[in-house]
């Protein structure tokens, strides 16, 4: 199958979403960003071998992809627009793999609103490379930043924390689990929470997308705007199948906030807007924790840190994020 | 030199254009994009051994991976507002090829008054591959597609067409002439005709910028704006070396027009437009000449025809756009 073939059957309809933006047909797409919107755009390049298993199926590679970099958006309290994707195979597609891997991001287009706004392919010697850059829009000074939170605000979450990490052990065979769909999937297919992006931009002070971990990102937002963070262990939210395994000592609370790839929110909230916030992203089918607080960094060892039951630091073996 | 290192002390700086857009920093870049403005999007992903050779310097990397996407911010008539840079790396560059390869970039972020939203860095067993998406600002409705020719336009382009090809074939080792900076500077570092996109969005009824080739590329324009288009061989504008070269019999027009990589601009403009254009360009140091004319494709053949002095097609041997 040529390339150009490649292009118009399979690649051209995802460029078709809310109204054609010209961008296979011009040098460029012309996006019309409303009068009183900021743009906002990211990009995350994933790689196989990497990011994705060297034979991972084509749809787990397409929504992994555009599912990645719609959860920057609503870290930012951006409704996602338009993406450009640009490929590199290893080998040249045949149609049968370009099918599945539109179609997978077609659905995922009509799940999230959004379109394809042009993009490239080559063909190289080396792993399958998505580079993929997304933009959002968000009311004009309304993105959120890491830098915004406030001492006293509540650090809030959104979904289960883990699920995806003990997904990836189950993919790499280090760990077995009776029913391993729940964790496969949030590894392979995460869910982006740009259903309550409005309820970011109005009430969250500072916002982070979970991919490095639950504990590094939200020392993201400890960086960035100059505070610490207290995090109740107990608090915690984690899923049902998560918390069976912790039981079964086959996994740790440690394996599960620093293990990354969650693609949930963690967030600053003030106090007084968490209840309207829980309630607006409840609406959205969307549930959120409160597990701690932002407070002066005015304490030893790293800006997170994760209280025990009677309130003590919890000191973590391995090293990572917490270790004291 | 770690990655995270080489960000903050060298790609950080390029985020520092115009404002810090804080793409780095947060989740995502926020752009202002004003009111009354639409945004053109664009990627080009360039390889190495495909697009540039194994060995390129990093400053002719940076240089040819910007200036190929800010054509198509010219093409457009927009002014480049920024870009989002993928890098793949073949191995963990050293601190040396970053400091180039940045500085490279700076140069041009001057130069064309843009600056580099954000974007990421990987490392693969493969060639060294450069993603990039650039944005650009055009008044609402103004942004020229390659859809708008009308029958009688002018066909126009800008500066000399085809020293880049020759400067590849200098690369290449398959032609050796005499002075050869002209024609290499030409490859390696092209002139994105980024100056007169006020004058293009406000003359041209349409645009391509020259990637494939003069013939290919006017040959998109004639597609999409369903005409044909006679241009007369004698009025193509060749460089004076480039010239030399051609009575020398070692290049033929056939090589200049077809070659590619010229990062020129065909444009459709009409006849009574075109003496305006041409002083507004020239005022922002660009010369442009009318070559041919936009007309119905009543005719057989490729929709691009090169006239000859006599006013008779011209019959190319290769296996090019205009054979007969």
């Amino acid at each position: 199958m040529h390339e150009f073939e490649m292009i118009r059957d399979y690649f051209r309809p995802l460029t078709m979403g809310r109204k054609e933006a010209g961008g296979l047909l011009d040098d460029a797409a012309i996006l019309d960003v409303p009068d009183g919107y900021d743009l906002v755009m990211s990009s995350d390049t994933l790689c196989g071998g990497v990011h994705f298993l060297d034979d991972e199926s084509a749809d787990n590679i397409a929504h992994k992809c555009l599912r990645v970099n719609l959860s920057d958006m609503a870290a930012m309290g951006a409704v996602p627009y338009c993406y450009q994707l640009n490929l590199a195979f290893s080998r040249k597609p045949d149609a049968a793999w370009a099918k599945i891997f539109t179609e997978a991001l077609m659905e995922d287009n009509r799940a999230f609103e959004v379109f394809c706004s042009g993009g490239d392919t080559t063909v190289i010697e080396g792993p399958m490379l998505v580079s993929l850059t997304i933009t959002g829009l968000v009311p004009k000074g309304k993105a959120v930043k890491r830098s915004g939170a406030k001492a006293g605000d509540l650090v809030v979450v959104t979904g289960n924390i883990g699920n995806a990490v003990i997904g990836l052990k189950v993919l790499l065979g280090i760990l077995d689990v009776d029913d391993p769909a729940e964790f496969t999937t949030a590894c392979h297919c995460p869910m982006p929470r740009t259903a309550i992006a409005e309820a970011v931009h109005t009430y969250a002070n500072a916002a982070v997308d979970i991919s490095d971990g639950m504990i590094a990102d939200l020392s993201h937002i400890c960086g960035a705007s100059g505070l610490g963070a207290q995090v109740h262990g107990d608090k915690i939210p984690f899923s049902d199948g998560a918390k069976r395994l912790m039981e079964q000592g086959v996994i740790s609370v440690e394996d599960l906030i620093t293990g990354g790839d969650d693609y949930e929110l963690a967030l600053a909230v003030a106090p007084e807007d968490f209840e309207a916030f829980k309630a607006q992203a409840a609406e959205r089918g969307v549930c959120v924790c409160a597990i701690g607080t932002f407070v002066s960094f005015d304490f030893e060892g790293d800006a997170v840190q994760v209280l025990d039951a009677s309130g003590e630091p919890m000191a973590f073996e391995s090293d990572g994020w917490t270790h004291f």
